[in-house]
């Protein structure tokens, strides 16, 4: 039986700031991505966060970012792998402790924003990320972008991986992403993206922009929780993967680890 | 024979920012209290803090603060239990990750500042502190004042509790420190306060301020390393505890644990 | 003809982070509280809140509170009245500066939830915020509670004081707000908020929580905007007052400065 | 007689954290480019800047820089030109507030580190700085580095500019300093930059590393005062000046206006 995880980015509120529709998401995803307190999150968040996915049934992992909450962690800040790692470790051990304090496991770290985008095209900043994780010394998985130096840098460093795809956006015949800036990068139809998710699960593979159909078989799914359009997406992907006898299970399962 | 450990907050320093004389007190010091990036500190130098504390064999414990930088930690925020427990949560979490990327445990956590000086007389922010600790299984001490509220909440939670007493100020006769703002507060005088020291740790008494000889026999003694006179008063407290035959050692070996 | 001014708390979200129902809100006000970057806002933020209220015609004050984000600036930090006045320069500099970039003046300031609340009972504290005022040297007018401190600093500080009532909260016999923490503090009912408001303007006088009637005239009443039901009563309260044919004007035309 | 303007970026303590030897370099310089809060310097610091400023007879200036405490405003984080108008609109709005509390006036403004580095070579950036400059309506001028973006964009705008250079640097036989990565960037011979300063202001030339001697008369020239080295080649900048019988003015007295 095919297998995947769906994942979303959750516990990004901060203080008296809401943001996202963490309790509705939560129903169609698998995993969590919990902000970490640098680009969003605070300690209090983390904490009620982490309860709801154990309520939820939901694998927990650590969303670290850039140290800059007023862009959000969205602004490329050019740090040095030394400010990269020392920036993981600190923000992944702070999220490791909630889990521990609630007497479960933290099962993946993925980099969130700028952090994310820079390391998948940056071998040295992708294994400052990764040695963090391996530092933890937790089984921790690394979950990042498919085709890119994440996977190079997990292997390198010796932590487990998974490939993510997103539900929402056009892929290039190389498997990259297919820009924000160009058109048809965002998908907009939720029938759509859970009939590409399918596709990406059970025959692994995906249409890219060109039409040409392209291997592609990714252990996790991105989905979005900041809208309506966006919960309701995520409804749909999971009830088409359902429908397809596609096991939606957390990344450990999917890896089998 | 007579044990006594020697701490001190260090660790202290944020981005380009050099606070305190790390290097030099850490020679006269067993414990350190490795600031966690709230109100003093940033993962580089929390890193970097871990590591010189391995080279010169002082142990590790979590400094965490009120989250201020601006002011040091050292203004009433008037948190609730819950945003103390969860910032001392984070926070921890955050060093203990540092220790375990390094080989390392986490000996012990002792709260800076205002967070310190209100938890020790209010029986709710010691305990959400204290559980914290409990929280975080890894057998860590909560360091605090002596006969303070700390010592009930270790008690009432189930952490191991080790009593502070501090070598450069005075005590009233019922065991608490003499207010800052009172004469005769702070001790300057090394060679005093080194014979204090030695008296605590060997005959289990201290003179208070009125001239009463009480007892008083704490677990660690705290020194200072900020100005030139701080390291010298601390490097004339570890030689008179030499001189005394008083055995220096961290800790976790003072209590037996 | 009777004059009152109605006044919200705007420009309070954060980078990514949205808070408030700006544009509903500035309908049924006529003074804007912007929020400067300490407790809430930025700088994007502010100058567009700036640019908003120029749109719709809204009065522009300055909203400074306590550099406490993650609190949202309602923990009481005890800041000295150093700190009070610093803190409020460069914030109202800061908001000024946005006014003077748009072509517009600064009309008044207001501060932010604990600074306000601690200034109301504090004269220290109240005279240091009414200083910071008086030192910009802009005609600009301090907001504050009716019958506190705020009033006093400004009479001897020498900046012009505008009285605030709060339409959604009851008052004790001697002109105090009934704390939160008592039942009847806060009024849910919009027709009743609006009927007291039109009182107020109109002859001067509120019906206490126990019924007595006492003398009350504030220049301005605070409004809410941050649920769908507090925009309501913001509306309500307008028309009521329109309805009452009380003119509802800015604070310097109720002044008449 | 010649004219020249020595500069200096202090205020730049924050909280509990001193940097630099503000007092002794304040003896040398005749402008001080002072920290706004972003990247250094607290609102207290700024205030007690002003105020030592005012006491040693050096004009004043706002130092905005990137909001990144931690990387102390170094790290280029890739700022849009809106985001660089706000946070520069804002910061030096702060600092206007406390010279004109003090009844003094800003004479310039100075963008710090990596804000600075990267409006030198990209136009979009001056130009906001430009205007953000202009929109505050005080004749203040823009202080940048000679022969780059910034001379451009004030001309465009229509703001006053000083061509600012640095005694302990190289330059390019095309007038640009020589990158801190290549060998001789970085001048340390006191009496070697304080005769280069001296015919830059006399002859109006300087020797490029490649022993050309090019036209190059700056209006300010920039001092550090971070290290006692620092200190000491300010001092003997300025008293080769005086020797050469240059008039070393604020930058205002050497533009003339």
């Amino acid at each position: 039986m095919y297998k995947i995880d769906l994942n979303s980015d959750l516990g990004e509120s901060f203080g008296a700031y809401k943001m996202g529709n963490d309790t509705a998401v939560m129903d169609s995803v698998t995993s969590a991505n919990i902000a970490c307190g640098f680009h969003a999150g605070d300690p209090l968040v983390l904490n009620k966060t982490i309860r709801a996915c154990i309520a939820k049934n939901v694998a927990m992992g650590a969303h670290p970012g850039y140290p800059d909450l007023v862009g959000f962690g969205r602004r490329n800040m050019n740090c040095t792998p030394d400010e990269e790692y020392a920036d993981c470790l600190y923000q992944i051990g702070a999220a490791k402790a909630f889990c521990e304090a609630n007497g479960v496991k933290l099962q993946h770290v993925k980099p969130h924003g700028a952090m994310y985008n820079q390391a998948a095209k940056n071998p040295v900043l992708a294994e400052a990320i990764a040695q963090a994780v391996k530092d933890l010394h937790g089984d921790i998985i690394l979950l990042g972008l498919a085709n890119s130096e994440f996977e190079k840098a997990a292997a390198k460093v010796g932590v487990p991986f998974a490939a993510e795809a997103f539900a929402d956006r056009a892929y290039m015949p190389d498997g990259n992403l297919v820009p924000r800036s160009q058109p048809g990068a965002v998908i907009h139809d939720a029938a759509l993206a859970a009939a590409r998710v399918v596709r990406m699960a059970t025959e692994g593979v995906v249409e890219a922009i060109d039409g040409t159909v392209i291997n592609f078989r990714p252990h996790s799914v991105c989905l979005h929780g900041d809208t309506p359009e966006a919960v309701q997406m995520a409804a749909a992907v999971r009830q088409a993967l359902a429908e397809a006898k596609v096991d939606v299970v957390c990344i450990k399962e999917v890896l089998g680890i």
